[in-house]
């Protein structure tokens, strides 16, 4: 899919078909996607922890306050990161876009879980304690008549003269 | 181009064509990508400022230690977040990719510098004091000769083994 097309139509898809497996070539191109992102100074700050473990992906779903989606996830991406980079968690999300736009290209969905007991989690996953665990996605093909591409919402989002300025800041 | 091979081929341009301007509308489908870039519960943390001015852009070129590429950019884009909002600097990251892939896309390079400096480059731009001001985006035709898309050398990245894991953290 064209790039282009890939970025504007990439939606969150929190309910996933399980029935259809993500094969191995696959998920290694989505890591590979996070795997090549880009990092400041390439310090490739992150890890990341492919899940498929279904008392795992359950136990992940009650790290965060929104994070159930993960108990139904095909797979998800844990991404560890090393806050002793100055830009850890900027490039964390720089990785996470590349994983899921790769995913998306293949009509693959994702969502981002915020893991606000991130000590919980990272016991979950055994993440040692001076990393930090703040986002892990889930994976998988959309559940057919929930959350196809095209039947997905239009996303809403602020006006563009709202958000973007010229030269200078003159919001507010 | 196809969004796996955009994905793989990002590298970081430094040095751009100035005798190649960008036209409005290109421009405009890089902060649009930037736009509709997702976010912790659709908070979109952010505003860009479209930076063309060459004695603004020479200002911000001496606000972070490695941002002397920003001198040289046919335009910058300044991401502002934020902080209030949880996820802020992560999703600036996935805001930031989005915007340098549908540049490279389109055959436009790109390059974040980090502003070590913040206080000195939200002075230049008039940002506000409570919001945040951490990376600028250099945008322009890569220059012939020095970084063209085939001359780029390849990335070194770390081994995917050395950085995936399964099922749970199994690194030191």
């Amino acid at each position: 899919m064209d790039t282009y097309q890939t970025i504007l139509s990439l939606r969150s898809v929190r309910q996933f078909d399980l029935s259809r497996p993500i094969d191995e070539a696959t998920l290694q191109r989505i890591v590979q996607a996070g795997r090549m992102s880009g990092s400041s100074k390439d310090s490739q700050p992150w890890w990341f922890i492919v899940v498929t473990d279904r008392a795992t992906l359950a136990a992940l779903s009650r790290t965060g306050d929104y994070a159930q989606h993960l108990a139904g996830a095909a797979f998800a991406l844990a991404i560890v990161f090393d806050p002793k980079f100055y830009r850890g968690e900027f490039d964390s999300g720089r990785t996470a876009q590349n994983m899921m736009l790769a995913a998306w290209n293949e009509g693959i969905g994702s969502c981002i879980a915020s893991i606000h007991h991130e000590d919980d989690g990272k016991a979950v996953l055994g993440v040692p304690g001076e990393l930090r665990l703040q986002h892990i996605i889930s994976f998988g093909y959309p559940l057919p008549g929930k959350q196809s591409i095209s039947a997905a919402p239009k996303r809403a989002r602020k006006p563009l003269d709202e958000i973007v300025m010229k030269e200078r800041w003159s919001k507010r």
